[in-house]
C-alpha cells in the first residue's frame, strides 16, 4: 500500500487534526510541506487538490480529500483496525456527530479567533486587537461552562471513550494554553482535567515532537 | 415505535434541513414548535435538550441529539432501509463527507449572512447593509465557481448521487431564489441546474406545503 500524503503545514491546526488523528491510528505518512507564507496554498498545484486553497488535502491512493474533519472521519473509518478507536456506530457514534459539530460551529470559530489574535498576530508582529479578544474571551466562556455541565456527565464530549470529537479540540487547546486564554480553562474542573488528558496522549506528544524536529 | 420529535421551528433553516432529511427517509415525525420570536430556544425546557439555544434538537425515543448535520446523519444511517438513501460507505462517503464539511464551512457562513440581511431583516423591519450585501456576494461568488467546476464532474455536489451534501443546501437556496443573489446561481450553468433539480425534489416541496398550512 502507498504511503498517505498530507499537504499541510505543521503550524496549522487544521493540519494538526489529521497529523493527530494519523498518529493515534498509528499510520505512516508523508507530509507535503505547503509554504503558506509564500502563498502556495493559494496556488497551483495545491489548489488542484482543494479549491478553496486551505490546507491540509489529503491523499491515500487515488483518494483525494479535503476538509481536516472530512479526512480524519474517512481515516478513523477506513482503518477501524489500527491504533485507537476514534469513531463508533449507531447511537453512540450519533453523540459523537454532535460533538465534532460543536466543535466545528461552536468552539473552532470562537477559538481559532482567539489563536490568530493572541498567538498569530504576536509573532507576526501585528497588533492584538484588544475588543475582539475581550468579546472572543466572553463568548468561550460560555462555550466552556456547557462544556463544563457535559463533562460532569461523561468522561469525554462524545461520550465515555476518547473520540475525534475530542481530538479535534487538540490543536486550538494547545495553542490557547499558550495565552491569557488559559485561565478560562483552568478555572473549569472538567474542562481542565480533559484538558490534561488530552493533551498528554502519547500521539498528540508525537505531534509536538513532530513540531521541535522540523 | 414512538415518533420521532423534532423541536424547531419551520422558518428556520437549520430545522428545514432535518425536516427534509426525514421527508425523504419518509418518516413520521412530530413538530414540537420553538416560539423563537419568544426567545423560547434560550429558555427552559428547550436548552435542556440544546444547551447551546439553538433550533433544532430531535428525539428519537432515548436518544436526544442537536445541531441539525449531526441529527441528519443519525437518521440517515439509522434508517438505511427506508425512503431515499443519503449517505454511504467507504472512499464514496468519504467525498460525501468534504462536501458536507464544504457545506457547513465555505457554503453556510456566507448564505446564511445573505439570508439574514435580505430575507430576515426586511420581514423584522431592520435595514439591510449593502457594505455587508455586497462583500458576501462577493465570496458567495468565489464559492459557487469552486461548485460549478465541480458539478462539471459529478452531477450533484458529492457524487452521482443525491446525499446530505446537496440537502443541507437547499434551506438557504431557498431563501436566496427570492432575493437579488439568485443571479449568482442562475449565472452558473451547472450550479443552476443542481437547484432547479434539488428545489423540485418532492420531499422538498413536502416541506414548502408544511410552511403554507402552518
Amino acid at each position: 500500500m502507498a504511503t498517505m500524503k498530507v499537504h499541510g503545514a505543521i503550524y496549522s491546526t487544521a493540519s494538526q487534526k489529521v497529523f493527530a488523528c494519523l498518529y493515534e491510528k498509528e499510520l505512516n505518512f508523508e507530509l507535503v510541506s505547503i509554504d503558506m507564507r509564500a502563498g502556495a496554498h493559494k496556488k497551483k498545484p495545491f489548489i488542484s487538490l482543494n479549491p478553496f486553497g486551505q490546507v491540509p488535502a489529503f491523499e491515500d491512493g487515488d483518494l483525494t480529500l479535503f476538509e481536516s474533519r472530512a479526512i480524519n472521519l474517512y481515516i478513523a473509518h477506513a482503518y477501524a483496525d489500527k491504533g485507537t478507536q476514534l469513531v463508533y456506530d449507531g447511537k453512540k457514534m450519533a453523540t459523537v456527530s454532535v460533538w465534532m459539530q460543536v466543535e466545528g460551529h461552536q468552539f473552532d470559530p470562537v477559538a481559532s479567533k482567539l489563536v490568530w489574535e493572541l498567538s498569530v498576530k504576536p509573532i507576526l508582529g501585528m497588533t492584538t486587537d484588544a475588543a475582539v479578544v475581550e468579546q472572543k474571551e466572553a463568548k468561550m466562556g460560555q462555550v466552556l461552562d456547557i462544556y463544563e455541565a457535559r463533562l460532569g456527565q461523561s468522561k469525554y464530549l462524545g461520550g465515555d471513550d476518547f473520540t475525534l470529537a475530542d481530538l479535534h479540540h487538540l490543536p486550538c487547546i494547545q495553542m490557547l494554553m499558550g495565552t491569557q486564554v488559559k485561565r478560562l480553562f483552568d478555572s473549569r474542573p472538567h474542562v481542565s482535567t480533559l484538558c490534561a488528558d488530552i493533551l498528554a496522549r502519547p500521539a498528540w506528544l508525537k505531534l509536538a515532537a513532530m513540531q521541535v524536529n522540523k
